[in-house]
């Protein structure tokens, strides 16, 4: 049994982050869900005047068994390649972590090849790859648990410097079947409706992919328990960032979910403890046909919906600027009473 | 009859823009809307690698006649005190653009107040206050056609500054109403449809805005023709915006549109030459009711959807970083062939 220790939010600064919102000039409710946003972090903050202090992106890289067993147009080296893309700065993750001041972190959960020493990649290997979960679970209870713990002391660093915002991101060619079947199984929802074109199926491989995963599920007997569901088919990323999720909710940092894969790990957490979603704002849609259900399980609203689909935590990334306004109008916008406006009597 | 000189962007290039989209190193199609907003703005700039530059955001500020006959809750002074509050920079669109970089840019329209030389305040007054449309035409069609010049001047003032990227934000007590009636009359939505709770109304407030607004449209004559229904219904503030944006267009800028008041001056603007559309990034969908069928008429399908409508330019202002996103990544990302990441073969 995983151990967790999350207090809640102090929601009863609510009322007077409300109170202040509700002088800014501006008409009352006008900014949406900045408003909300704003009162959010105020109470995990637990002040009236927030801050977002040296904002951190995580980018989880691991392989899966069942990549080989054909789920996923891309070869499994794909993960590795991609990873020394990120060090090397060209990927898509970069390129927003960049634009927004984001520290870009990039983390060996378990890629099935061997980084150089000075590659800049934070070497948390749990394996070369997890097993297919379509003959066996990907890996035993104990080493879930292991990888777990090591994603809550990477998280616990960053906040020993000074984090107090963090986006998870992944990269794992094979990881959206992972998190397809934890969709179906953790959340209750029909595997076609979780099985979707992950990096770009067309209709014969997504039946392929579907396929397999019917498999697999079939093999599978172990309930929907999420201490048996998940080190079956979860990824050493997936089980990374749920462990990294649950001690960033303890240190009460301000988690930036991602599309698929991250919110998967979330469901994950939530089913280990439901008190971290509280710490969660939900960053975006993803065009992944899963997503939508999977949202629904949160009962989340996302900020974007652009039709991105591309992973890595480039939702949460290009999302950003908009958590910051809700921070910065809190703190800087006037008052009706400081800016001398007649406020309206109609008003509520 | 207004003259425009708006060419087409340079369509042709999209080709090689989508190629040089589909090489980067990403899934095809995972950036979703950041991938058509990098072509649309590549197109425009008639460039590959397109750049933006002084971005800035022109708050047009004017009474209305309308006002007076309490179709806001809000007293008219408060247009004055909120066009003091932008210079003392308290207001949301201050904080927002300083966030992001923009220039805010304060322009008096005719605005029912003199301020003084020393504001900060661009005095383009074309009178204090319009005439009350519900008894006469806001403006006579002369004044309609210089007022449009004066917003087209400041646009280019603003070309010569080197700005290529550019919003609009507004600020006028009653001009929901007249941005209403613009659907009603351009858009052929039905009134009750157009007419929202602007600033903040309750349901009687709404009713009594409705009935002075059919009350107006009753009385007028003159058809749906933009020469005859955009002197009699606009503000100064939306006419010097619908000049603008036409200029805006000629000199092939991009044209970030917010809100609802933003909308109708484009929706009049695009009667006037509908090319002028081909310049626009619709940046956010208002929570006021009439938004989403000016969207309709438009086509249009803007990037965010967060339940704000505070105007301003606030949308656009909190937009602006996915802009920039689209940009970034189509000039900074690494193709698969610079990062030695595998193509996939089933990828189309």
């Amino acid at each position: 049994m995983i151990h967790t220790n999350i207090t809640s939010p102090n929601f009863r600064l609510g009322e007077q982050l409300q109170h202040k919102i509700d002088l800014k000039t501006k008409p009352i409710g006008s900014l949406g869900k900045l408003e909300s946003m704003a009162k959010q972090i105020g109470c995990i903050q637990n002040t009236l005047t927030p801050k977002l202090s040296k904002p951190v992106i995580m980018v989880f890289a691991s392989d899966h068994g069942i990549a080989k067993d054909g789920v996923s147009p891309y070869p499994q080296e794909v993960t590795w390649q991609m990873v020394a893309n990120f060090t090397g700065g060209g990927a898509a993750i970069n390129v927003f972590g960049e634009q927004h001041n984001i520290d870009i972190q990039v983390i060996d959960a378990g890629v099935n090849y061997d980084f150089q020493d000075n590659s800049g990649i934070i070497n948390a290997k749990m394996g070369y790859g997890t097993k297919s979960f379509l003959n066996e679970p990907a890996m035993s209870a104990d080493l879930c648990k292991k990888t777990m713990q090591k994603g809550a002391d990477l998280v616990a660093q960053a906040h020993v410097h000074g984090s107090n915002v963090i986006g998870f991101g992944e990269m794992g060619i094979g990881n959206s079947s992972s998190a397809a079947v934890l969709l179906n199984l953790l959340g209750d929802v029909d595997l076609e409706k979780c099985v979707g074109r992950g990096t770009g199926w067309d209709d014969q491989g997504l039946k392929k992919k579907y396929d397999i995963l019917v498999r697999a599920v079939e093999k599978y007997d172990g309930g929907n328990n999420v201490e048996n569901v998940f080190p079956y088919f979860a990824g050493f990323e997936i089980a990374m960032i749920a462990g990294g999720m649950l001690k960033a909710a303890e240190l009460k940092m301000i988690i930036l979910v991602d599309g698929f894969i991250i919110t998967s790990a979330l469901l994950a957490a939530s089913k280990f403890d439901p008190e971290v979603l509280n710490y969660c704002i939900f960053t975006h849609k993803s065009q992944e046909t899963g997503h939508e259900y999977m949202l629904k399980c949160l009962d989340a609203d996302p900020l974007l919906d652009l039709g991105m689909r591309l992973g890595e935590g480039t939702g949460a990334a290009v999302a950003y600027p908009l958590v910051e306004s809700a921070v910065n109008f809190l703190n800087q916008m006037a008052s009706f009473e400081e800016a001398g406006v007649s406020n309206s009597d109609k008003i509520l």
